[in-house]
């Protein structure tokens, strides 16, 4: 039995353990670091103090520091919660059962998904989530970007300097993206835009070799090319919380207070997951509600 | 004209800055780095990613990270405000007048002062208001600590192992202190405590010589010594805002929403002179009230 059980292991939650061990309190870190997206970040220019450092760089330092106060950290998964009485019951990833009397959600978001047949059978096979990562795989090929936010027309700026020809597909005609970033993808001759098309299925063999449309396009339905990025924005990983009660906001966030404090006393929610920090989504805040969330968790359990 | 003053060159006011930087507001921050509280922290052990780094060193990293980005930094204090129709109009210690569209106060805390005779002619001639700064000019003498909370019998013990004899005198015989606290300052031999005492006066020729009590003690109403350390507790350093109607709470904290936001349109305040961050008051909360007011600056410089 643990009085914390902290899920996530990225900046709000290491943040959250380096409090918690200034507090003593016996806590555990459910988590792996590879999962944060500040791991995944490839330069931060503005944690303050670090002029420039890798995502995972500052990342590391943060989970150094929170090891040398003590931090024990499991790199599993939460795949169900609930609550029994005053305790809450945590299942990990490799199916451990933990116990805890206080828990702090700091589990960040994940790429939203098409959930489209073809896009869980071939990721890593030509579907993929992030243009940083896996844009050079691509040198010379065909690819596809779903989206018309920022995120997408980065993407696919980023992914003409490598890819001979980027379909950049987004299902309605408005597009979200600042009116800068369309107009330099359109002159950009490698980019051809599609918009108001909806992408049916991904289609191939052993790789990614098809799209298939919901109307033609040039002639065809179908649309070749080797790969598809999709980049149609971010939902929190907090959705299992519904089952213990925890109030969850219109934007799919933890609902919480000033002080971090979800609807369930002893739940607290920190970080990209939560609705905090007045909507700024940056590590400086989630960082900042990682400290607030373990104040809040040791004041609930001095009163026990 | 600026579109930004920061007022205040602690964590919030130079992370405030950073932030200004990136979102490319023209801005200036008015403060001596050499007034924040961080700068004087002997030891500073709860900043994400430094296991342990001096208070001077973590505040120099953040001055150059804001200077990095082409901050403006001029080291002088605010001594008065103004606002005439849209605009802000501030004086500073060297009678320069700056205007601004917008203003983030981050101007910390300063010690309470006793407010008696005495106390201001011989500051730095026996008065001080920090023990880790002073304590070791006082190697076998014979001091004083005013104030009952943790601060104040902290003080105590720090300067048991330098001074010859250490008096703790309160006004009153209950201490805001820790139980424990009290009890390490009663076990330690060279401490005496004056509970239910007011000092009057401090007096002395060059140098402290001896307080004025209100009433006997041993005696005599006078108390030969050779310092005085006043531990009273901090005041927000922000009263000067209520020139321009910013709302001040009952502990003299600048009201601030979620935002950062006070109740004037295009006034901010961050870090420990503000009522925000839940009452934290951490180097990360100010850190990240500072990020979160220049984003809610830019927000109103936008839609000017």
């Amino acid at each position: 039995m643990y009085d914390l059980i902290i899920v996530g292991a990225g900046p709000a939650g290491l943040t959250a353990s380096i409090y918690a061990s200034r507090y003593k309190i016996n806590h555990l870190v459910l988590g792996d670091m590879c999962g944060s997206a500040l791991g995944k970040a490839h330069m931060i220019e503005n944690w303050p103090g670090e002029k420039s450092i890798g995502g995972f760089d500052l990342l590391s330092k943060f989970y150094e520091h929170a090891v040398s106060l003590g931090a024990e950290i499991l790199p599993e998964n939460m795949i169900a919660i609930g609550k029994e009485g005053d305790v809450f019951k945590i299942k990990t990833s490799s199916n451990k059962d933990l116990e805890a009397r206080t828990v702090i959600i700091s589990s960040g978001t994940k790429e939203r998904r098409l959930g489209i047949p073809g896009e869980e059978e071939f990721l890593g096979r030509g579907v993929s989530y992030c243009a940083i990562c896996d844009g050079a795989f691509f040198k010379g090929r065909t690819v596809a970007v779903a989206g018309g936010g920022n995120s997408a027309l980065m993407a696919a700026l980023m992914l003409s300097e490598h890819a001979a020809k980027v379909y950049l597909i987004h299902r309605s005609d408005n597009f979200r993206a600042e009116p800068v970033m369309i107009e330099r993808a359109k002159a950009e001759a490698k980019i051809e835009i599609l918009a108001g098309y909806n992408i049916r299925e991904i289609k191939g063999g052993d790789k990614v070799e098809k799209l298939l449309l919901d109307r033609e396009y040039r002639g065809s339905e179908e649309l070749l090319l080797d790969g598809i990025f999709v980049e149609i924005g971010m939902v929190p990983n907090g959705v299992l919380l519904r089952d213990i009660g925890v109030e969850i906001d219109e934007l799919g966030h933890i609902a919480v207070d000033a002080a971090c404090a979800t609807n369930v006393p002893g739940v607290y929610a920190a970080g990209d997951v939560s609705s905090g920090s007045s909507g700024i989504r940056q590590i400086l805040s989630a960082s900042a509600e990682g400290m607030i969330s373990a104040s809040s968790a040791y004041n609930f359990l001095k009163t026990k």
